[in-house]
């Protein structure tokens, strides 16, 4: 996602400008088909970070290609300088502007990952972080790996969104909202919720191994890409700091838990989270430091939440070893 | 103290401009005399909350009256804007740097707490940050409460230099190196050197009670007044973020062992701690919006250091309730 951080005494966060489906049947006109789409992403953003668990999930690697953008933004966004010439090799293009612009030549809005981009025509299709894992999830359907497990079951979804609802609004953009408050009460008051909404999800969570069902679901993806960056970034940078996740012993083991699921730690590249929000946020952080800590190396430890049971994969199995070229360097 | 927040890579603290001596024999021109002198101190400064540490444990509070000082400094620095009319009610000035001009009137350096005040002639007579606890101790004695500790013994001295200096360069002033780094490299290198130090610190402390001999010594207050800010401002605020004190089972006892002793906790103010360092350095924190973390009740929780033996005050005893009109309030 870009953020908006103008001079208001709230943050708020734009809507996703491009909100085109792609479906099974193509009826908006974006048929799924397999090598049609790139799905354009940082490591370091929480709201990408959810389509890229979906997809590994879900085996939808050599469906979905992948471009990861450069952690570090310039004045024209997000930019594809860890590649070979600064151009994805797959879309031909220096900034994921070029993408949005090929849509809309008039299009003067941020610049947002996730993006799925359509390779043939170079267009941006679609945005819409927030409904992406689930349209991977049920549209995507005949593309997924053998044993892929189901992240939005037809009769958990009322269930699924209503939690994943509090969930955005409190913790995912909540972190934000303190991050970016620009006054005392409207930071206070952003504290306030996320930390009584993480309370309430800790004793939720006490006695379920997910949020919903007995398995893995996109709202335990949407809590996750939360708290992996909890007391990597918003705890000091945003001042999310009642207390780091790893004191808050229910959610950390529930974090660590989905971290050392196959499909989900292996997304996490710690490295671009720190380096994107500290150097990026330059009206938060104006030295562009980048702390060394904190110490990370408690997420390979046992969180022993098996005991609580609950089927990771539901019916199905988890997903192999990522491809290759996405393997993140051990940074623990 | 003041700070050095000037345009360089690595940040130096200045020594302190007037280090005469008030001593039991007057040799320097400042004899000890009950009531002369003032001690001014802002409660959210680490070097003045060491002098304040001294004169409570030490019993000197009705010989050396305290004057305590905005936590916020304006562009004048530190100023009386607590006290009625927004002058101290003893020295009847508005802002320190007049009892800094009254002693020199061509001066021009930094205006820095602790500072003593000569009270009938309104005049700066130090601001020796580092040896004030030291002399409070000795040329103090004559005015020492009954059972008062000895905070210096004679036969320890070398030894508490020697950890006070190491103390002093990696952990007091090394936050500050790491909070202040202009670059990558010096915060990484200051960042490094205070944590190593804090791990020697711990190995040391996980079999003595106190850092030198058994019983408190003025190296003991110069660790406490940078430990008891650690979570509260330098986790975040100066990026010494490997770990937060809580995380540090040992220095976190210790920590507590101290704050929880008649005459140390009672001088600490995180109201205006917090407020101080979020509010004042705004090249770090352009918002100036104060955290409302961390959550501060541990420190009154048990610390289990009375098995390690050790006697706080030696041969002594501990100090009373502090001043009616000094004391703080409830913030745990």
């Amino acid at each position: 996602m870009g953020t908006d951080t103008s001079d208001k005494p709230e943050f708020k966060r734009s809507p996703s400008a491009f909100t085109d489906r792609i479906t099974a049947d193509g009826a908006e006109g974006w048929p799924v088909e397999p090598g049609r789409y790139r799905l354009v992403v940082s490591r370091a953003c929480p709201w990408a970070n959810r389509s890229m668990i979906a997809r590994r999930l879900l085996g939808l690697e050599s469906a979905i290609s992948l471009a990861v953008a450069d952690p570090i933004q310039d004045e024209r966004s997000w930019r594809f300088t860890l590649d070979p010439d600064g151009r994805d090799p797959v879309l031909g293009i220096r900034y994921l502007a070029e993408a949005y612009l090929a849509r809309d030549p008039d299009y003067t809005g941020g610049i947002s990952v996730p993006a799925i981009v359509d390779v043939p025509s170079g267009k941006l299709v679609t945005n819409d972080y927030l409904r992406l894992p689930a349209e991977f999830a049920t549209e995507w359907r005949a593309l997924h790996r053998e044993g892929a497990p189901d992240l939005y079951p037809e009769p958990l979804r009322d269930e699924i969104e209503e939690i994943s609802d509090v969930i955005f609004r409190d913790v995912n953009n909540g972190v934000y909202r303190c991050g970016f408050a620009r006054t005392q009460r409207t930071y206070e008051r952003a504290y306030t919720a996320l930390f009584t909404r993480l309370d309430a999800l800790s004793e939720h969570l006490a006695t379920r191994r997910y949020l919903v069902g007995d398995s893995i679901t996109v709202a335990d993806i949407a809590l996750f890409v939360t708290l992996v960056r909890f007391d990597a970034v918003y705890h000091g940078h945003f001042k999310c700091n009642r207390n780091k996740l790893t004191e808050m012993p229910v959610l950390w083991a529930y974090a660590r838990d989905l971290f050392q699921t196959p499909g989900i730690g292996d997304t996490v590249d710690f490295d671009h989270i720190k380096r994107h929000y500290y150097v990026v946020h330059h009206e938060i952080n104006p030295s562009g430091i980048v702390p060394l800590g904190p110490d990370l190396s408690g997420w390979l430890t046992p969180h022993g939440r098996e005991e609580l049971g609950g089927r990771p994969f539901g019916d199905g199995t988890p997903p192999g070893p990522p491809p290759e070229a996405e393997r993140i360097p051990a940074q623990l």
